[in-house]
C-alpha cells in the first residue's frame, strides 16, 4: 500500500509517500509561501535526487496539485499515475471532544471537523482546505484524518478540567485537550519496541521538544495527561509562546499596556518563551550559543525551560504513581544534550542517572538511551516520527475498509 | 515582651495580643464589616472570656481603636494601660523585591510599602491604613511590618520569572513572588522541631490549604519554590480562584462573554475554584458533604483539586532533589483526611506511606504524623500560626532595637 501524508498548514503543506510494506519514505516535500509571492516547492526523493522551485501558487489546491505532479516527475517523481496512491492520511490539528481516534473522512467527519474550528482558529481551516483540495484532485482516493488530540482523549476528567465556572466547559468546551498526540505516541510506542516490553507495563514520560513544545504521562501505554491545554500555549516554555504563567497576569498586563484581545493573545504567542526571555532568538541553538558566550539572557532563558521541564517530569511522575522510561523528542529533545542534561539534574531522588558522554553522542537523528545501566529510571532519545504514524493508522483504516 | 499582632484588611482587622515570655496568646479578637452598617467586634481572652457587639466603626482608626479598649477592659481586658504594649507587627501581603525580610517601619519602609500598591492593590493599601491607624493611637511604640512575601525571596530567578517579554519584568516587575510566606515558613520550622533535625537539613514541602491555597517547595530552610505567583491566583484550586489554567483560555473566555478586564478578574478571582467547579460551595466541607451524598460535580472539585496537590508535589520533589517531609496546614490542610488522602495517592513511588487510621484521626486542630513508621516521607498535619511568627519576628527585631 502507498500512502501520501499531508500536513497543510495556513501558508505552507508539507508532503511525505510512502511505502508501507517497508515503512519506507518515498519521497518528501514542501511548499511554502502559498498565496504569497514566489511560493517555494522543495522536495527531496528517497535516493537524495532533489528539487527547489519557485513559483506561483496562490491556493492549496494549487500547492496539492504541485505536489502530486512532483510526485509524478520524470526525472525525480516516484509514481508513474496518480492511481498509485491508495490513499492519503491528513493530519489534523484539533479533533475536539467528539473525534478520538483517526478516522475516514466523510461529509459527517468533515463537519465535525469544521465545528472544531473554534478551538484551533489557526489550524483547523487550512487542514480543511488540505482535504478539500485533495478529495477535489483525487476523487474516490479515501481520505483519514489523523488528530493531534486524538491520543489524549484517554486522559481522565479531574486532569482535562480547569477549576472555572462550570459553565464554560458546557458553552465553549474549555477543557484540557492537549496537542503532539501523534508525536507522544509515536515515541511511546517505540520505546517499548526497544526496551521488548508491551506498552502496557510501562510508565513513560514523552517530552517533545520542538518549536512548540509539550510534555505527556503515558500510564500503560495511554496519555493521562499533557502539559498543554486548551491551547498549545499552556505548559512549557517554547520557542515563542510563555506555557505556564500566573493567569491573573493576562487582564494585568492588558490594563497597564492598554492591549486588546488580539493584542495579548499574539504577546502570548509570538513575543514570550525563549524569545521574550532571551531577547535574542526563538532558536534554542542561538540561545545556548549566547549563554555559552556569557550571556546572561540566554542563562535565564534556558535555565527556565529546563527547570519548568524538570517541574513537569515531577509532576508526572506523580500523576502516574512512578516512571519507569522518560524520552526526549523533537528538534531541541533531539538536539540539544545540555537542555536534556539541565532538566534532569539532581534527579537521582527518582532513580535517574545520565551518562554524560552517551547524551552528547546522541544528536542530529540519532536514537538511542542516555541514562547509564544503574539508573532505574530509563531515558531516550528517539527522534520523532509524526508522519509515518499517520501513514500507519491511514493504512490500518484502509485496508479495513477493503 | 508583649506584642500585638494586627492583621488589617478591606473590611475587617484581626488582632491577637502575645506574651512573649511563653510565646503565649493573652487575647484575640476582630472587627468586621468596617465602614459597613453594623461592624461587628468578637474577642476572647485566652481564660475564654468573650465580648461580641455590634458597633458603630467607620475607619480603620476607630476599628484599631475599638480593640485597644477592648484590650483594656476592665471585665474582659488583659492590659490597664497601652504603656504595657511594648510593640506592634502587623501582616503585610506584598513586599515586592525589595523588602525581604521583617522590618521597622518608617517613614521610608512606609513610603515603599506604598509603592507595593499597584502589585496588591486588594491587600496593601488596606495593611498600610492598619500600621498609619496604629502609629497614630500608639504613638512611639515600635511598629515592624511581617511580609507575606518575604520568605519566598530566596526563590532562584529560573523560578521566579515568566516566560514572558522581559520588558514587563522591567517595567512592572511582573515576576512569581509567593504569598504564605509567614505559614510555610512557620510550619517549615515547626516540623523540624518535631523531628528534631536542623531546618537547613531537611527538605520540606508545605501545603496551606485554606480559602487561599499555596504550595511551597522548602529546601533547607529556604523557599526554593511556590505556587502562588505574581498574584495569589496562580497555583492550587482554591475556594472561589481558578489555580493554574492555560493563560490563552483567559482572551478566550473574554472575547467570547465580551468580558472587561474587571470582569474577568472577578471570574478567575471569586467565581472559580471549587465554587466554580463544583456550583455548591467554596466551602471544602459543604462540598464533601455532597460528594459522600454523591454529587458528581462535587466529587470533580475534589478530584481536581487533590490531583493539583499531588501534581505540585511531584514537581517541587524535582525542585529540590527529592522531599524528607510533606506538612498539610491551614482549614483544609488541617481538617480534611479525605484531600490529604486524595492528594497522597498512589505516591509510594516516592516513599509515601499514610497510615489511614492517623489520617482521619487528625483534625480540628491538632497537630501530628500521619504517615507510617515505614514512611520514607514524614508527613505531618500542623496547625499554622501566622501571628505568633509575626509576633516572634517583632520581638526579635525590638529586642535588636533595645
Amino acid at each position: 500500500m502507498r500512502i501520501l501524508v499531508v500536513n497543510s498548514g495556513s501558508s505552507s503543506l508539507k508532503f511525505q509517500f510512502f511505502d508501507m510494506e517497508q515503512e519506507s519514505s518515498l519521497a518528501s516535500g514542501k511548499v511554502e509561501r502559498i498565496g504569497m509571492k514566489g511560493a517555494i516547492l522543495s522536495y527531496k526523493r528517497a535516493d537524495g535526487k532533489k528539487i527547489k522551485q519557485v513559483k506561483e501558487i496562490l491556493d492549496h489546491t494549487t500547492a496539492i496539485d504541485v505536489a502530486l505532479k512532483t510526485l509524478m516527475d520524470k526525472e525525480s517523481g516516484v509514481i508513474k499515475e496518480l492511481s498509485e496512491i491508495d490513499a492519503v492520511g491528513h493530519r489534523v490539528v484539533h479533533g475536539g471532544e467528539e473525534l478520538t481516534h483517526s478516522v475516514l473522512i466523510d461529509d459527517k467527519i468533515l463537519e465535525t471537523i469544521k465545528d472544531c474550528i473554534e478551538l484551533a482558529p489557526l489550524h483547523n481551516p487550512h487542514n480543511i482546505k488540505g482535504i478539500q483540495a485533495t478529495q477535489r484532485l483525487l476523487p474516490g482516493v479515501p481520505q483519514i484524518a489523523v488528530f493531534d488530540t486524538a491520543f489524549h482523549h484517554t486522559i481522565p476528567d479531574y486532569a482535562y478540567m480547569y477549576a472555572l465556572p462550570y459553565i464554560l466547559y458546557e458553552r465553549y468546551k474549555i477543557r484540557r485537550y492537549g496537542f503532539h498526540g501523534t508525536s507522544h505516541r509515536y515515541v511511546a510506542y517505540r520505546v517499548a519496541r526497544i526496551l521488548k516490553k508491551p506498552v502496557d507495563e510501562i510508565n513513560i514520560i514523552s517530552i517533545h521538544l520542538g518549536n512548540g513544545s509539550s510534555i505527556c504521562a503515558v500510564q500503560r501505554g495511554k496519555s493521562i495527561d499533557t502539559s498543554m491545554g486548551f491551547t498549545p500555549v499552556e505548559g512549557l516554555v517554547m520557542g515563542t509562546r510563555s506555557g505556564d504563567i500566573d493567569p491573573a497576569i493576562v487582564p494585568f498586563i492588558m490594563a497597564q499596556e492598554e492591549l486588546a484581545i488580539s493584542q495579548i493573545n499574539t504577546l502570548l504567542n509570538k513575543h514570550s518563551g525563549l524569545w521574550g526571555l532571551s531577547g535574542i532568538s526563538s532558536d534554542d541553538r542561538e540561545i545556548e550559543e549566547a549563554y555559552e558566550n556569557g550571556n546572561d539572557r540566554a542563562r535565564l532563558a534556558i535555565e527556565v525551560a529546563a527547570y519548568r521541564i524538570k517541574k513537569y517530569i515531577g509532576a508526572y511522575s506523580a500523576s502516574m504513581g512512578g516512571v519507569d522510561v522518560i524520552v526526549f523528542t523533537a528538534g531541541i529533545g533531539e538536539n540539544s544534550p545540555r537542555m536534556r542534561r539541565l532538566a534532569l539534574r539532581d534527579m537521582e531522588y527518582l532513580g535517574i542517572k545520565i551518562d554524560e558522554e552517551k547524551n552528547e553522542s546522541i544528536i542530529k537523528g540519532k536514537e538511542g538511551e542516555i541514562s547509564t545501566p544503574y539508573s532505574k529510571v530509563k531515558v531516550f532519545v528517539i527522534p520523532t516520527n509524526e508522519e509515518l504514524v499517520i501513514a500507519r493508522d491511514t493504512a490500518n483504516i484502509v485496508s479495513f475498509l477493503r
